[in-house]
């Protein structure tokens, strides 16, 4: 355990998480027609805590290993997405933009997936529940553009 | 040059901006008091899009030389925070809260800065005026928040 890279790793993470604790569905998020399969409210804080802390330990694994230059890049892509689609869903009720940027979050975090698989086994078994989760999101994003066309 | 590493890292920079095209300043922050030094409203793109450059350009350096991991955990850091201020301050403005953030951006920042300069010059030269930028942002962030303080 490298504590001074795990700990900076979270740290990001932890930016990334402020937008979910600053800014909250409430009424608007309410009031969407939402697809009859969503989680209940409780599980996404619980689930990105789970994932935030899988990253870290990805991102300080695979800065310990050499030739893991691309993997760390996209380690940095991703993390700056993750910040930018609460902000853009949640905050601006952008559906259709967030949608755009989960598209880009999912390419980032497949492509950032299969990169550490490459380099470090377990880094890319940590990053695997993120790819699922991704996916289930981007399903959710793209499901409520569908059942309220009315919102931009 | 590494085209690969260097666009993914201008991509997350892009994540980034993108909070910047998205969030307006708008009527809310041409309402603030502002201080006499702020600088006109089209400097701060122009400033944004060499800074996010020459942070591209940083990470892609780093990201070839060995010893570099902290300097990279940091990288990913700063753009975490950076893409964070923007949804804060110009989204919520929560402009104590934007504060909070750009203190823990400054000190990533200037981290990132010190650690660059241990293992390449010239990434640490890159970073310098961001820095710089980062501490005239914060002291732009620090007086509105004091000449208006009705605000949250």
């Amino acid at each position: 355990m490298h504590w001074t890279l795990f700990l900076t790793y979270l740290a990001a993470c932890g930016a990334a998480s402020a937008t979910g604790a600053m800014i909250k569905p409430g009424d608007w998020y309410r009031s969407l027609i939402k697809p009859s399969w969503t989680p209940p409210s409780w599980v996404f804080p619980v689930v990105w805590t789970i994932l935030y802390l899988m990253m870290a330990v990805a991102g300080m694994r695979l800065a310990q290993i050499p030739g893991s230059e691309q993997a760390l890049a996209l380690w940095s892509l991703q993390i700056a997405l993750n910040t930018l689609w609460t902000p853009i869903y949640f905050g601006l009720h952008r559906i259709k933009a967030a949608m755009a940027v989960m598209v880009c979050l999912w390419l980032a975090v497949a492509a950032a997936t299969w990169t550490f698989f490459g380099v470090d086994f377990i880094a890319g078994m940590l990053f695997l529940p993120y790819l699922v989760w991704v996916t289930i999101a981007g399903a959710l994003n793209f499901s409520t553009m569908r059942l309220n066309p009315q919102m931009a």
